[in-house]
């Protein structure tokens, strides 16, 4: 028996007892309720699902509700991005420093010169990202996001949740100012409606934690698909994605996810967080209440308590 | 013969002079770019108009060519919404306080709660303004606010520079962002592209200082029209709009403006500034090029001459 | 009988009733605490002292109790400075703009270049202003500054709360932040702590409402003593000081209160506020129950209430 | 042959060529002057040493000559701070979030409450770590960080440069203005001169590259020195110490660092990073020139170089 196996099997045999204890943190927390659709979500909910390069699965739990992927979308367009436009091309327009502030602030792009965001993992960062996804129109640049999501995640029946779309798109105004500041600055390039209708379209694909997993199962086997053997991304761009997983992957409580579970990860407000163990497994977690710094608050409490069993921080 | 008629020899002797003194200031400064139509004003004009509470009226300079009011017309709207909707509905939406801040910034949007603006001169607060001047369409609003402006210049050919208009409206970005921040503070109802079509028609409205300067004169007899005797604006707004335009009518010059001149006074990126001295005079100016703050670098030495040799200051 | 004369039987007919509807207010304040000896004044006190050109005074309330002037120092240390180096080095040192910022804020010294106090009556201005006063040691600048304030007061006792200057002393470790970041920035030269001594000392003076009054009709005659006929301050500078006083004399409530009541005043957290009517009075106000933005919250209701009926606004 | 074996044959063969590319960048940056003392350093130096678990070493260039540890000794005081007191106490104090604002900004401790400093290697951050280590007096606390950053390095000789600290001392008044702002937080308790002379010692401590080697060494091997076998640092606070090195080491370059090099590391406005591989060596670099950032320009080329071709990244 591998390593592997002995460690999946610890895990098996601990993971329902875990998940109960963290599970009771949810009441600490508070479903997302800014995009209305959102707040429909079971605040007691919590699952998990963690998927081995061999393919063996563990879950956990509600691992089966689905969830949109919010933010955590901004990982894979981020990589998609890059493949379309390179890597110059991509840092002319966004920055590599964690930023300090809420995901949605925009005082950085005022008070910083050259108003470009800080990095492409908070919501201004994000939206120049979806402006960079080749595409002769939003719905050709949402069909190629929406095909390389479904590919990562080896599940063809990926799709939007029209609901949580219209919900987005409807109330987010606070993005279109984003979008508005970021053309004034020469960010933006294109129109800005049409960009943020990619983005509210990424943001709103609707998984599970198992497609969660398998997407974070490519990243840690470097971008090869482990069940097809396949590349499917340039081991460089999985690199800058978890690079940035790591110093601003879980909004302003990155630092502290690095302390306490030093592991690359993603967080969105529907309360889903995709993480992974490099070289070995993939982990979709959903718990959709959220803590004051807007990620799921039991399930960082699960992933805490078992990178602490595990020993797996990469620190 | 009154003192006023003796101060109007005084000052009928001197402004040839002083004008021409002041213009050679203009070379210090930058005409107005960032709104395309705005650039093609000549830097080295000059002109002024004042016109006393009987109706006479002393010019120097270039005061004929014509010139869009841009944020002049903010202390006008900012009257209307007063007659439209009293104190409390109005300071229900912008606050009171100067900022030290540019005209445009956004910074106390995000850092001070509850989010309004601080002050109706300033973009952000002018936009909510223009929110608030009420009729069931943009045009309805828009055909009010001319109308009421046309009646405060005692000129009913006061019109529109569609090519500004068009330029503004093209490239107004900023604007929209701030537009969007405030819908989504909840402190902007209704549609935002309405709302700034409003805006921007108000900013476009095409003046000389004549104009300005019976529209001050307005101001400067406490709401009545000195010619026709009617009174065409409360006092007590009259006295709100004096104070604001003390405050932050220079942008975030005001205070050296209140410091060297000591009148109300508003200005515009197009060059022009309209104040009054209290119960005697309206005063046009115009002046294309800027100084770093955004006032007319010549207008503005030209009324410090002015209140200097005439012991204006209401200080 | 003069129009000042019926003016002032009509105020002293109802400054009493006017008075006690003010205090009211006192219970939704709170005494200032940061300075603990302060805490100790009493939180339903209201007093008020009018002075008129001719000598003639109107009081009512708690007006004899002693409290410190705190900020209300800063003008006159403001006209000090200007006297003892003239108007370009003081603005060299100190802009002439309201902030927006709380009176203690460093975040403009920071964000702004080149990093000097916006204007003399935040703290970090006033601080600047202090070390601007001549004198050999910062024994001979406090003892020209208590000196200059007698004289205008008219009371040859005016002297230092030594419990107060020694609390405040103790406890002032913002102003110390502030004092090296101003000597960081270079603005602040000499050694930090005499400066602050001498600060603390001017700020430390116990008055009483007789004594702001007294100081007031100094300003509100242009300078000069009316009782003496003694010219104690040149009129510039008195308008200099008017001027901030309205722009930013009651913190960043000052554009409220230029709304509310229209006169050049200055506020302190002891709850002392100095206005004048200019030509007409010098007014001291005492009440040490503060609203949030840190000034005295039934002496600023009282004086909205006397600028309303009385028409005061100077706009 | 080992693969670490392997390896260092392909650093010491390739290294001088390297190491000259990279030195041509100083000609880009500036040698800190803030410090007077500092700006004595020869811009154009360049220097590596690297020591392998075995204690096998590589060096090029000008790794021979002295410089002070500066921000480079946070993360052993930080590392103190939590062997003295423990996590909890610690953290009560400091956060664990990246900023995005330059290393002596104060922005966000007024900004953003509780106005604990966001990390411990900014200076704010570090200043309150400095106050933590245990000791009577600020001799006693300094004695302590000097002997336990002997230990750390295997060298007993290592002391303070005392022109340096004096140069330090004398000129830091920002330190000083944050120590009472800190103080006045509440955050940072005790005299502030003795804090922060306890902080100029240590930033002032003299090391050459050889000593950063050895102390990242420690590090690398999870807290044990891999020389006498001797746990010097309990391996959860090595990992804490990692952690923050990703994610804040760098200043405000740490997120573009992670990208280019994505190992723990911490640099000092000397121009000295201290980095490692974890489990494999220690490597201590000197350039004195700085980039815009704040770090050496040429070592952090230097350092990308390496990585690259070592594929020495943790992502």
């Amino acid at each position: 028996m591998t390593t592997t196996g002995h460690e999946l099997d610890l895990i098996k045999q601990h993971l329902p007892a875990w998940l109960e204890t963290s599970r009771q943190r949810a009441g600490h927390g508070m479903v997302a309720s800014y995009i209305p659709e959102l707040s429909k979500a079971p605040k007691e909910a919590l699952g998990i699902t963690l998927i081995g390069a061999d393919g063996e699965c563990v879950t956990a739990g509600d691992c089966g509700i689905p969830f949109t992927m919010q933010s955590i979308s901004k990982v894979f367009t981020l990589i998609l991005a890059l493949m379309d436009n390179g890597e110059d091309a991509v840092f002319d327009k966004v920055g590599m420093e964690p930023t300090g502030d809420n995901f949605n602030s925009m005082l950085k792009l005022e008070l910083v010169q050259p108003g470009i965001p800080f990095n492409p993992l908070i919501n201004a960062g994000a939206i120049v990202i979806s402006s960079l996804i080749q595409g002769a129109s939003p719905a050709e640049k949402s069909a190629r996001a929406l095909e390389f999501f479904r590919r990562l995640a080896g599940n063809s029946d990926l799709d939007y949740d029209l609901d949580v779309y219209r919900s987005e798109a409807a109330t987010a105004n606070l993005n279109r100012s984003m979008g508005y500041f970021l053309k004034d600055n020469g960010v933006l390039v294109g129109d800005v409606e049409e960009v943020l209708e990619v983005y509210f379209r990424h943001c709103s694909i609707s998984v599970t934690c198992a497609d969660l997993a398998r997407m974070g199962l490519v990243l840690a086997m470097g971008g090869v698909d482990p069940v097809s053997g396949e590349r499917l991304i340039p081991r460089r761009y999985v690199q800058i994605a978890k690079t940035f997983m790591i110093t601003c992957g879980m909004y302003n409580a990155s630092g502290e996810f690095a302390i306490g579970v030093g592991l690359p990860a993603k967080s969105g407000v529907s309360g889903g967080i995709l993480t992974m163990v490099p070289g070995k497994y993939g982990i979709g977690v959903v718990g959709p209440a959220l803590g004051s710094k807007g990620n799921s608050i039991a399930g960082v409490h699960l992933l805490e308590t078992l990178s602490h069993h595990m020993d797996w921080s990469l620190f």
